[in-house]
């Protein structure tokens, strides 16, 4: 493939129409259904180690109105859970980590709004915090070796951090054409590259967070799976099928000069209606993808 | 002033023909020679502590080149110690910082070349190290307590945290008309309103720095002073004065519907031919704040 992910892939940002700040409900959602979990892992580490400073990091914070949440979250907690073990409130260090393409000048942008409302909100009570930026893909090492005490993320491990390999037959011929996922149609090769990637990176993601975190620390993990054992059924299948359908209607029509800027702004768009950001930097290109790479070959001849 | 300096100022950011990326030879060449200063503090640090991991913050890292300049000194300096010393090398974490308005997008989205060259041009000998971009005023805490090994800052420090009080009299009336900073026609009392304003901010600077140092922890600040007693003489005065010709010459030209465009406009320029960037957040506005405020106040009635 001619894409790298970690270069390309990103949430669309700031605060637009389309942007993912304004439609993210679903993963706010996942958010608070997750608190129960948050409390209870938060509680176990704070009650366990009573640090004079605690390093908490966000893996896939994307720009929007869930990027604070989850700081709000973990300081509404720990602050609760300092006064009732009388405690002397801990200095906590955010690290809001995501792909260098995500657009972390709004988010820093807005933290001084975020700052300004949390300490009217709180007064006294506030937990005192640092806010920074670790952009970075998290199947591979981000922090030192012992300096983190809670990782935290929601809706960004099922991301892969590239398209499997595996994709095509030995003769080059495309084995998932017209799809951008597992499908209804696809060969068990396809389904075994998918689930292949996916076994990768997880493992890089455990070996890695199991180096950066400090004894007694944590993580709280929420991404999307599958209540089925077939791996085409289920809603996101669905989805991904109707896009895979209006990708391939949208190809079909295009000329190839135009093909190349078609597949960066698909990237960059959300799945509105559905209140979901389907972001197509993970799958596989298909029909597009070939296109636009033999474009690009032709040019460089 | 209606302005928040925080909020406003920034470097141009991007990489274009008037971006500061483009405009920063000054700052490249005071962070070239201060390079032996540098290598002192850090071997005396490294020496003493012999840290398995080290914190290195950069406090007005701004988005260019030289942002990465630093990373790479920091870098150079310890391999070359630690190999002397016979020692495993370090992790290091380095944290860019400047204010939320700086265009941590661009540097971020260069941090993967500039890591790909590192990598090439070191190879096995490259000290591992993690790069994040910390937002906010170093006019105030920044990171917990006793969490830095190394504070570094260069060509930031002359810019204050906002434009003094003091510049009017009594009644309301400009002390300092026509002039964005000490001039030579500037009386005492203005004279006094910069320099008491540094003095606040150069302390809160110390006081957030000593609390955040971790012990052995050290400092090489680097900024702009002046040769003479006489606050209006050297060349600095000079610029300001030509810009401050420059701004009245306009604002006098401009109607009150394009004015408060222009103070925002020329805050993102430069004076690119004397390579020098020349931000106006931190001084008066003189005349065209004054005309801003009023036309503010005015479409508020």
């Amino acid at each position: 493939m001619a894409f790298k992910v970690e270069q390309a892939l990103h949430m669309v940002g700031g605060a637009g129409e389309t942007s993912y700040a304004t439609n993210s409900r679903i993963q706010e959602k996942a958010i608070y259904r997750t608190k129960p979990i948050l409390e209870t892992a938060i509680a176990e580490l704070y009650g366990k180690l009573l640090p004079e400073r605690m390093v908490v990091v966000d893996l896939g914070c994307s720009s929007g109105p869930n990027t604070f949440l989850v700081v709000s979250e973990v300081l509404g907690i720990v602050g609760d859970l300092r006064r009732r073990l009388e405690q002397k409130p801990p200095e906590i260090q955010f690290f809001l980590n995501d792909l260098p393409g995500n657009d972390f000048n709004n988010v820093f942008r807005s933290l001084e709004r975020y700052e300004k409302m949390m300490e009217e909100e709180k007064g006294d009570l506030l937990v005192p915090h640092y806010v920074v930026g670790a952009p970075g893909s998290f199947y591979g090492r981000l922090f030192p070796c012992n300096t983190v005490h809670f990782f935290h993320s929601s809706y960004s491990l099922m991301w892969l951090s590239q398209v499997p390999q595996g994709l095509e037959s030995e003769q080059g011929v495309p084995l998932n054409k017209g799809n951008i996922y597992i499908a209804e149609n696809s060969p068990p090769q396809v389904v075994k590259a998918y689930q292949e990637q996916h076994r990768r990176d997880f493992s890089t993601f455990l070996k890695s967070r199991y180096v950066e975190l400090s004894i007694g620390g944590g993580m709280v993990l929420t991404f999307l799976g599958r209540k089925s054992e077939h791996p085409a059924s289920g809603e996101l299948s669905y989805l991904y099928g109707l896009l895979a359908e209006a990708l391939n209607a949208m190809v079909s029509q295009m000329t190839d000069d135009v093909i190349k800027y078609i597949i960066i702004d698909v990237k960059r768009e959300g799945e509105r209606n559905h209140g979901l950001y389907i972001c197509l930097g993970p799958v596989a290109w298909s029909s597009a993808a070939a296109k636009h790479d033999k474009l690009l070959k032709d040019r460089h001849k």
